[in-house]
């Protein structure tokens, strides 16, 4: 084990990429996804499944998403050269901080949390020597959460942001970009505060809009919803607990995002008062030519 | 043509429909989808399309969605047994009340729009004695439109939602709830100012959510976004023009529905800055409660 069981591969993408030993804390469908696309890749013989609760590993083992499992984080994560973390974003922090001084040096670290700023800071300046840390978020998911709702192509064509720091090891960046590329992802470097105030916006808020949403809906009126309600509110029935942890992760970008938000439905709300009908198409056609820019 | 033509079958539901000519005022997604769905069906042999723009009503001819066509309301509406508007809603009472004159006993006339009171209003009263118009609103649709968005199966196990009147024509009503059963949709029966007031909350309130959430999207952060925002604002990709006149005919509803909206988003943010995990954590899952009840 060590830096040489990485085996850095001579070029980036060309599909060579060997990780020794995974390790995975947390095998829901982020984790379980991850363990799946590195077996099926070949990126990895050995993927060590690390949770809380032991059935729920032994159906990640029994789906095949991992090799063996363990509910001992430092006998699990000692033994792994790579290990992503893809719990809770409040778990992140303490969970590295206790398994950082049981690692070898040229152990690399990883989690896929949603928010960034708080995770990185919590990992700074504890790592041992020639152990890396480097934050990373896979724009990927779905409201299914679970072993059971793991799939191989979770990561294909989608984007992964790598948030690195002045001080991160280039090895270790070199090693997750490859990482991530080879289990179908594109890769995003940015900075852990830019990505938080960006996701505020482009996931936090939506989903923040989305229970909102729903939560108006009287039962009465359940029958009279259609696929638009349903679209616009699918974010609704992620996980509450997950959740909550984002939420209060990145609070500020939250609140900016519900700023910018609110001052765009109290636009509304006026031309509608004032019935201006230009007004109204023209705020109408403005949206939509963002969200046709985004695609299907 | 006129009542006989219109062979009232003898049960419900037996799949025995039969419209002698079917008009469709605006064949677009809705309109289209109607034509397709009620040739394949056997439910009329003929279906005149009228609309304005030649070239567009060439188009639904080709695809089979209508047998003929017009840019002639009158002359096209008079022809047929029975009309439905797919016009947007602001036009939809004009267009009766220009083609109510010419129209034989045993007519029936109703509309596919997405708002119901002030068009049942605009044609209360003018139509002559024998002609019945019964308001409907399928609830299928899609941020799709045109002709070649058409689909046969648009409607099956949809919802469409009558809203007769005390004076309507009972067996106007029979032969509506009996047309749009025999295009696949379940029906239900509601008075127009309900109808109205909860689409503010199940379908316009979340077209209003969708835009003003693309609004704050800013262009560097576009390649940010992921399903959850796609989903999200998937509606704000709808047409300006048919949404302008829906919110402006169904003022009232939409200011209501975004008092309880914003109410609920103001809850949040006070959780949020209170960080109060435990409540924040209840209002996500009575949120999830809610969309998990709508199904996927």
């Amino acid at each position: 084990m060590g830096r040489a069981a990485l085996a850095l591969p001579s070029g980036i993408g060309d599909g060579m990429m060997r990780i020794g030993t995974l390790g995975i804390v947390g095998v829901g469908l982020i984790g379980g996804s991850i363990g799946l696309a590195a077996r099926e890749r070949g990126i990895a013989q050995r993927v060590i499944g690390i949770g809380r609760q032991t059935s729920s590993l032994q159906q990640a083992l029994d789906l095949g998403l991992i090799t063996e499992f363990t509910t001992d984080l430092v006998a699990g994560g000692s033994q792994a050269d790579l290990t992503v973390f893809c719990t809770p974003v409040d778990l992140i922090g303490p969970q590295v901080r206790q398994l950082a001084p049981h690692l070898k040096p040229g152990t690399i670290l990883t989690d896929a949390g949603s928010t960034k700023e708080r995770i990185v800071q919590a990992v700074e300046g504890i790592l041992p020597q020639g152990v890396a840390f480097i934050g990373s978020h896979p724009l990927a998911g779905s409201h299914r959460r679970g072993p059971d709702a793991a799939k191989a192509d979770l990561f294909c064509n989608r984007l992964t942001i790598l948030t690195p720091t002045p001080t991160s090891d280039p090895h270790a960046l070199a090693t997750l970009t490859e990482f991530w590329q080879a289990l179908g992802s594109r890769v995003q470097l940015l900075d852990a505060a830019t990505h938080d105030r960006a996701l505020g916006t482009t996931s936090h808020l939506p989903h923040a809009v989305a229970s909102a949403l729903a939560s108006v809906l009287p039962e009465a009126w359940q029958p009279l919803t259609a696929t638009g309600f349903r679209d616009t509110t699918r974010l609704a029935a992620a996980d509450p607990t997950l959740w909550t942890a984002i939420f209060r992760e990145n609070q500020d970008a939250v609140r900016d995002a519900l700023d910018r938000f609110e001052a765009a439905l109290a636009t509304f709300r006026q031309l509608l008062a004032h019935d201006d009908a230009d007004a109204l198409h023209q705020w109408l056609t403005n949206a939509k030519q963002v969200r046709d820019a985004l695609g299907s």
